[in-house]
């Protein structure tokens, strides 16, 4: 994980504005779970893939990551990450566009040193998917959601990357790109579950331990599966959906829909849900060969069903 | 030149919102010169790489170029380019900002799919450039602007692009690497003459034909060859260059600058720049083997000379 870190902050042979650079270093200091580097690691050492090139890809990975929560906030005018002011608390939208246009570069560059063309490829689609998924909600907020749009949703938000960081190891010098199915549809399943608990997790969390204020989901006018499963259980409130999604609840209209969603029976029905997916990745797991990067990911899809930050 | 369009326009295996399908067909119906990929196309026949990779290329660098525009033109509030509305100037700063991504990681998919990883790497380096550049104009505005930092500026904004489009067709399947140098060369100095003469012609060319205002630089706050050239002639004027920097001029202001600047020795100083470097395009086009596409490149320096729109 030092090395990743390390190949994140790389500045050989670059020589940019020092204030990209402090951006770029106080974003990657901020830390964050780094799930998805763990995965393309132990998905590498399943793969048999080049040590040397499935660094590069965790590294290119999680900055293709930090890019696009730049943006997002910057969109979302969110203040605060992980505890942290967002970069757009701080700076003008100009430089917080560019900083993020710059980290993608950055990413894309580590990509092409990974010296897969495939990967570079996905790479590429994942960040389209990425950026359709976001334009998507943007466009289109009023639109009634379904339990199947919730899924489309978080699969651009959250999934796609997982996807990319188990098949992209597949896709690397010497790995096996026999296991590149398996390895996606894993990464798929583990990510929707990643992003369903996050989305409980807002509900139910410890906004301290989250590093975000109570009921922000709710807040930003973002209607997750928990509301979602709440609004399906009561038809009588149905136009809290557009009230939700157009930000006209009052702070005490907030707290109290939070406090009815978090103690209804559509949390148990969202841990359900994730359960689900949490399954169907572990029966993926058993689709690939046996060895100890595979129990190190059994692990991990074990420690997401116990996730409480 | 209607195959590459075609390129930057297919939807195939894409489902993406048509909003941004929309957006994308809007820019790129917008035109412009089209250059760069007439400047890839002819580097492709000189180096003799696949056709196939060099149309895929020629759309890639416009399609990075489009998208750069894009942020360009929202961080600058441009509302105008080549007479058209700016996308910022209909939509709002957040689906600008994302159809800029989207454009961005449709042309690394595109550059994905020359299948050259040398190519791929010193695509994303171009991009780290240009956004370099920009954030040093952003962060450094009031920093006393030298020939050298002029030289810098231009070289990311505009000279990066045209060195990969005539160094990248070297990179291709089939392309002859040992031209590579050349053609960078070649593309350097193409792309510092092209800017220098766009920069002359904020000033001397025809609004109507550029499709922007009068003195649009300067109301931009931007310091330009010419301005730099009149600043060095005219030492008591000082203050005028942080005046400038700072919008600090009223309109009259402005115009009256624009027409010291148009009617001094500085368009003249100024012009024999961009000479100096169309003679040293000139030049590297010598040390390439002779053929068709060097003729027609010879031809397309010789139209700079005389570019009036």
């Amino acid at each position: 994980m030092r090395e990743i870190e390390a190949r994140m902050r790389s500045q050989i042979g670059f020589d940019h504005h020092p204030d990209l650079i402090r951006a770029l270093d106080h974003l990657l200091s901020a830390g964050g779970k780094r799930i998805r580097p763990r995965l393309v690691l132990l998905a590498a050492q399943l793969a048999d893939a080049q040590e040397e090139a499935s660094i590069t890809l965790a590294a290119a990975i999680e900055m293709l990551h930090t890019a696009t929560l730049v943006h997002d906030d910057l969109i979302d005018g969110a203040l605060l990450r992980r505890g942290n002011p967002t970069l757009n608390a701080q700076w003008t939208p100009g430089a917080t566009v560019l900083t993020g246009d710059y980290i993608f570069a950055r990413a894309a560059h580590l990509a092409s040193q990974t010296g897969s063309t495939a990967l570079m490829k996905q790479f590429a689609l994942t960040l389209m998917t990425i950026v359709n998924g976001e334009a998507t909600q943007l466009f289109s907020r009023d639109e009634h959601l379904t339990f199947e749009g919730y899924l489309l949703r978080i699969y651009a938000k959250t999934a796609a990357l997982f996807e990319i960081s188990a098949e992209g190891a597949s896709l690397l010098p010497g790995g096996d790109t026999a296991l590149r199915s398996s390895l996606r549809t894993f990464g798929y399943n583990l990510g929707i579950a990643f992003q369903i608990m996050d989305d409980i997790l807002d509900f139910t969390g410890d906004p301290d331990e989250l590093g975000k204020p109570i009921a922000s989901d709710l807040r930003q006018g973002l209607i997750t599966l928990p509301t979602l499963m709440y609004l399906e259980q009561h038809q009588a409130e149905e136009d809290l959906a557009l009230r939700i999604q157009h930000k006209q609840l009052s702070e005490d209209d907030i707290l109290e829909v939070f406090a009815s969603i978090r103690n209804s029976s559509a949390i148990v029905s969202s841990q359900e849900k994730a359960d689900h997916h949490l399954d169907k990745a572990e029966q993926d797991l058993g689709t690939l060969p046996a060895s100890p990067a595979r129990a190190a990911l059994a692990e991990l899809v074990e420690s997401l069903r116990h996730r409480h930050s």
